[in-house]
């Protein structure tokens, strides 16, 4: 029974489109929709000794929506424990053991575990939030960590992925738009050159408010590719057909 | 009559929408959709002294379209002689010369001829693409200048156009897309921070060709706003409704 993978207060929930069962908390962690559209940014790559790390990976919803689209190892790296046994146990739940590994560390201490130069993607959905003396933030430490600067920061993020890939490794970021310039600049400072970018809207009048990121470690210059829009929900506030696809089976 | 204003090979094209006829020249210069997108993403300032200049002004079609959305004076600076030439007559076709100049100079002399620090607001479509020695040219002198970094280059745009405003001032660029990080690093290094960004897709299903950036001289860093998308055409290859109220009067 799936139930016995589950602790108090958890529940199970579906990526149908991917086949893939996910352990979700309200207190430590659920993923949202931006990592289903970072995965689903991800291109596809079917080499057999890929290696793949998803850095501050949350109950690792990312890592897991690649399973059917990437090939090799897939590590997940978070720094809290509860939630990083949640990732471990979905893991387990979807019987991927063989190609998946979690790893319990802080990212700033990754080079301590994994080698330099050595993954061929990296992936991130990182705390978007600056903490700024004036910012709120959330009562719950849980989930202020995953919203928040609170433990790593968009250029230690950066030199992370840097330092991970090898060259012309790709990198994959899912952040803001309001903070786009200053991301742009941390990752070129750090070797990370941009190469595609896709914006998603919630409405389509609305401003955009995800900003997927493809990056290639000594990539370069020039020749970016704005990928056509994406549009989340339609005027009645429903999912457009192109993510319910990404999200169920049809 | 109109003709009285033409010179060989010239013809009046209209922008409805704004009530301005403009000359175009296939030889010398003729506006594109980009000219309508810039001014179009300009946003309407009333105030009586606003001084705008707009750099690279080609025939002039920019300023003549923010004819209705700018108050003030608004200065054209173009290098081209019979370039600028154009520009005038399209002044004196609209009855517009106690509002606009245009100044037939290289856009790098611009201090010799004003102040530094004094237009509220700086518009410019600059050539966009690199002059490798790769790079075919057209042959055409004429529109080889206006297409490619020949004359004027990126950097020297952002400085004159970080020259010309007044703090706070705000600038409007049009550009590709695929040298976006280059234009956003070389805009911030200019004192020049992006503030929003609107991107054109030729169709929806299609990567974006123009990106249009707003930025604010000695502006705060961050909370960019990237604006709903512009779709230009639909499927059939016909421009979308949002467009076509751009061109023409309803």
């Amino acid at each position: 029974m799936s139930e016995d993978f589950l602790k108090a207060g958890e529940r199970i929930d579906q990526l149908s489109s991917q086949g893939i069962q996910i352990i979700q908390s309200s207190k430590y962690f659920a993923f949202s929709l931006d990592a289903v559209l970072l995965a689903d940014f991800v291109r596809p790559n079917k080499r057999h000794k890929l290696k793949t790390i998803d850095i501050c990976a949350g109950n690792g919803a990312i890592g897991l929506f690649l399973n059917r689209k990437l090939n090799g190892h897939i590590t997940e790296a978070e720094i809290q424990p509860e939630i990083a046994d949640m990732a471990s146990r979905s893991i387990k739940l979807n019987g991927l053991e063989d190609r998946y590994d979690v790893m319990n560390i802080d990212v700033k201490d990754i080079f301590d575990y994994v080698d330099k130069d050595s993954f061929d993607i990296v992936t991130c959905n990182p705390p978007y939030f600056k903490t700024l003396p004036s910012s709120q933030k959330n009562p719950n430490r849980y989930l202020a960590i995953a919203r928040h600067e609170l433990t790593i920061n968009l250029p230690i993020v950066a030199e992370k992925m840097s330092g991970l890939l090898k060259m012309n490794g790709k990198g994959y970021l899912v952040h803001r738009p309001e903070r786009l310039p200053e991301i742009v600049r941390v990752l070129e400072k750090n070797r990370l050159m941009v190469k595609r970018i896709k914006f998603a809207y919630p409405k389509v009048n609305k401003p955009a408010n995800i900003v997927l990121i493809e990056v290639i470690k000594d990539g370069k210059p020039g020749g970016l590719i704005v990928e056509p829009p994406l549009i989340v929900g339609d005027k009645d506030g429903n999912y457009t057909p192109e993510v319910e696809a990404m999200l169920n089976d049809n």
